[in-house]
């Protein structure tokens, strides 16, 4: 039996109607779990809830169990009610037995479907709003996010099926990843205490198997995977016509290397029906991804991230590019991989440094995504802060698997920044990236991002958002995790005027992301001009 | 009033499930011109059809025009019967009223839907091949092209609707336009005898207007135009921020002149809400376009060709690169421009040389789109062989619309080349591309594409797919325009070698365009190793 596929969402998101759409299209039996309940309870389910919601939840969790022993029998396409994948234990189970995908829809959108069909009591409630934040983060867990406002039937029951159909390719890897639903170019990022696995790479590709394979790595990774990644792949029965090795660091994010590499390809016999397979950390994923896209105008490209800011942030979304003299990826493309493949050994020899300095991303993600991440990431601060390099602890492949569901999930509704909602992943981006490049190669990404997560809780008090507990408890973490977060020092007037040719800069206002509370941030604009007096230090105003 | 939308297309397209969703979409009323004809006959069409076809078609004739009349009292979309853009005068008749858009669809296809919709009873003629392939041609001549085979009915519908939108957006130019029906990448490629237009430009970015703008062109044409250009610009109120000037000649198509724009536009200020607008020929727009789809991962990109084969090929279409030394446009992206604006009055500056060669490409055009489009390249003879420079005659305006609209139908359908059908566009390209390149510089883009197609000419004869009539019949054209079409002194070993790294290579196996006969042309896979003795000049076999 195929895995079954749930469908989860708020109400209105349209799961039914979709889930018998992609029933038929996938050759599946479709079930809806409230006419299961019904069916046990010879009543609508509605007169339960709101007679004793609670016996309605042991209703709908009893019908949840029959229906998963169903999926064994049977190939299965399962809508949920609005608020089951919500009641303790129940998505576990969903995410245990097959794939979950949660349809998201707007407030606004969901109530005007539910004015347009009927009545559909909750969304009269008065609290309907904390209900629908509060879902929001249950629904975040699920194996991937598709959006619907604005977006064709036929489109949404075509996101779905794709991402089930990747998630078949995958077999056994199908449950422990994160899937980015962007249609033909769905892809998963899949997280693991396995050795680096060829055969998860040849699955990836699924029938278009590439005549040749190019490894992109650097020669400090080179050094420790590059042998085991070669042997994997062939192993998976995979060409491997090359390795190109750069030179560890940030100074080859250049356009001099890019065309080299270019060089190196076309050399080792590369054509259009070739892969490359990039081996490395942010870097190598960067400029692997962008001469992926540029190839003989474009080739798959997979990522095998050996960092853990790869891991959990910049192998994920697409966004390639190289730096120019004036400032950090201002040349690059936006292009998916066709995997994102995480094994936890390699991070064995990941660096002390290295190892910290993710953590200014970990705790970007955490701010992002709420209480539970704050705590799990909490949880691994010996680990972060001990002096030499180690194998990871078993919570980290959790803490990995967080950020990368939430960031496939914002990439997945808001693939190219348009509307907005990716722009919350630059938190803490905008003053790093200028602190990374005035300091010039003497901090790396994650420790400039961590002191740009500082900056952004000062912008935010400035602007009155939130309240003077955030800087606080976030420099106290940071630390925990043995990372600086003493901005000051770093405050110089070339960092400053670094902000203002930061590309996320729209004429000369700054659209920025401040920081409410944990879970809670948005979007702001703000005149460039006014970020000196906002970034002084709190005390100090 | 709004232009009326006519929907053309063979039996079981969707032209009125189509166009009734779009008629909704667009807040239009819609007609389906057979119920029109059916009112007046007080029969159904078919019956009429059946016996007495001539009275059918002067019944629809009649309606049409009726239609066409009511069209300035409302806003319409019009659905038409397969047979009514083929009747002579009624295809001429719709496209001076409105925007004329064919939705395609294989004769397969139209198989299957028939026989699930009830019958059809022309399709169950022996002799409906024949008659698909004649309308086919007719349809090419529509607005737009709109593929329907495997696309979900909504996404037509979309698409549909963004072809009338960007011809709205145009104003008057609108119907002189071809349009490329690529959903949110839409856009049109217009042709007039005016000069540089700047409104035009400013009105295809629509409500999204760039904060800057960047002129790239070369030292040649920025000479003769860069000034009126940029006061055309300014003129409609955008703001031209910086004018890049590259080398003119195939040796700026290089990444180091690639790096030098991304350096030169970060310079003038501009950010992601900029855009480019290129003025030259196809070494301008293939570099342009290229700095566009990478500067700050994308910005939008305008073409204001200048030489007859950037207007009639390389700025259609999104293909942008920058060549190796191991090969032409081993780098580059597909990145579609916001509009292609095409002004004869350029062309009076087109030295004899270029002009010459642009024939090259337009007898690609002609041997792929049939014999009207061949004799209307052929009156052009005098012109393009006079040995000076000198404004384009009335007939050209014609011949340029024929190509951009061949290519826009290919392109508008098979936009990235996965379906093999923009493949054909390579006519000549396979052995053109290695002659060129071999050539240093010796020889221009158009005079070896030339070459190239008297390679395709004998490929074709020595597989067996076309007699020896071609190859004398293509020389004579090529040599009335003033072109050398003398192929065996350049078939030199490494002219063959650079045959076998060209990308359109996959594996040892080469994909060639290949001749049956005027508007015949379909791909045929060889070995690389065949391709000497196929070369080898008929008389000699």
């Amino acid at each position: 039996m195929t895995r079954p596929l749930f469908l989860i969402g708020f109400m209105a998101a349209g799961k039914s109607t979709v889930g018998r759409a992609a029933a038929i299209s996938l050759g599946r039996r479709f079930v809806d779990l409230d006419d299961e309940i019904a069916k046990d309870l010879g009543e609508p389910p509605a007169a339960l809830v709101a007679r004793d919601e609670p016996a309605f939840r042991r209703a709908e969790a009893a019908a949840l169990a029959r229906v998963i022993q169903d999926s064994t029998k049977y190939d299965l396409v399962i809508a949920t009610g609005g608020g089951a994948a919500a009641h303790p234990g129940n998505l576990e189970r969903m995410r245990e037995a097959g794939v979950v995908i949660a349809l998201t829809v707007s407030l606004d959108e969901a109530r005007r479907r539910a004015a347009s069909g009927g009545p559909r009591p909750n969304l009269a409630r008065a609290d309907v709003d904390e209900l629908y934040a509060r879902r929001e983060l249950v629904y975040r867990r699920a194996h991937a996010g598709v959006a619907t406002d604005g977006i064709a039937r036929d489109e949404v029951v075509a996101r779905v099926i794709a991402v089930a159909r990747a998630a078949d390719r995958l077999g056994d890897r199908a449950l422990g990843a994160a899937y980015l639903a962007l249609g033909d170019r769905t892809y998963a990022v899949t997280v693991g205490d396995d050795p680096l696995d060829g055969a998860l790479v040849a699955r990836a590709f699924g029938e278009r198997r590439p005549t040749k394979l190019a490894i992109i790595t650097d020669d400090n990774v080179g050094r420790h995977h590059g042998a085991a990644a070669k042997r994997a792949l062939e192993h998976a029965g995979l060409d491997v016509a090359h390795t190109a090795t750069i030179a560890a660091g940030e100074a080859s994010k250049s356009l001099a290397e890019y065309a080299r590499l270019h060089d190196e390809l076309v050399g080792a016999g590369l054509d259009r029906g070739s892969a490359i397979v990039g081996l490395g950390g942010g870097v190598v994923g960067d400029l692997a991804g962008f001469v992926a896209s540029t190839f003989m105008r474009g080739i798959p490209v997979v990522h095998w991230p050996t960092t853990l800011v790869a891991m959990t942030d910049s192998a994920i979304g697409g966004k390639t590019g190289v730096d120019l003299a004036a400032g950090k990826n201002l040349v690059g493309t936006f292009w998916q991989p066709r995997l994102v493949a995480c094994h936890l050994p390699v991070l064995a020899t990941l660096p002390a440094r290295e190892r910290r300095a993710a953590f200014g991303e970990l705790w970007k993600y955490a701010l992002l995504d709420g209480e539970d991440t704050w705590a799990a990431t909490e949880a691994l601060a010996t680990w972060a802060a001990q002096p030499t390099e180690g194998p990871a602890p078993r919570e980290l492949e959790g803490v990995i698997r967080r950020a990368a569901t939430y960031k496939a999930w914002i990439v997945g509704r808001d693939e190219r920044e348009l509307r907005g909602e990716r722009a919350l992943l630059n938190l803490g981006h905008t003053v790093g990236h200028a602190i990374e490049s005035a300091a010039g190669g003497r901090l790396v990404h994650g420790e400039a991002i961590a002191l740009g997560l500082v900056a952004s809780c000062r912008v935010s008090h400035a602007l009155g958002l939130t309240d003077d507990t955030l800087e606080p408890r976030v420099t106290a973490a940071l630390r925990a995790t043995g990372l600086d977060a003493d901005l000051d020092p770093h405050l110089t007037p070339e960092v400053l005027a670094r902000v203002g040719v930061d590309k996320k800069r729209a004429g000369k206002t700054l659209r920025f992301v401040a920081i409410r509370t944990l879970g809670a941030c948005e979007l702001v604009d703000m005149s460039v001009a006014d970020l000196p007096s906002f970034l002084r230090p709190t005390s100090a105003l």
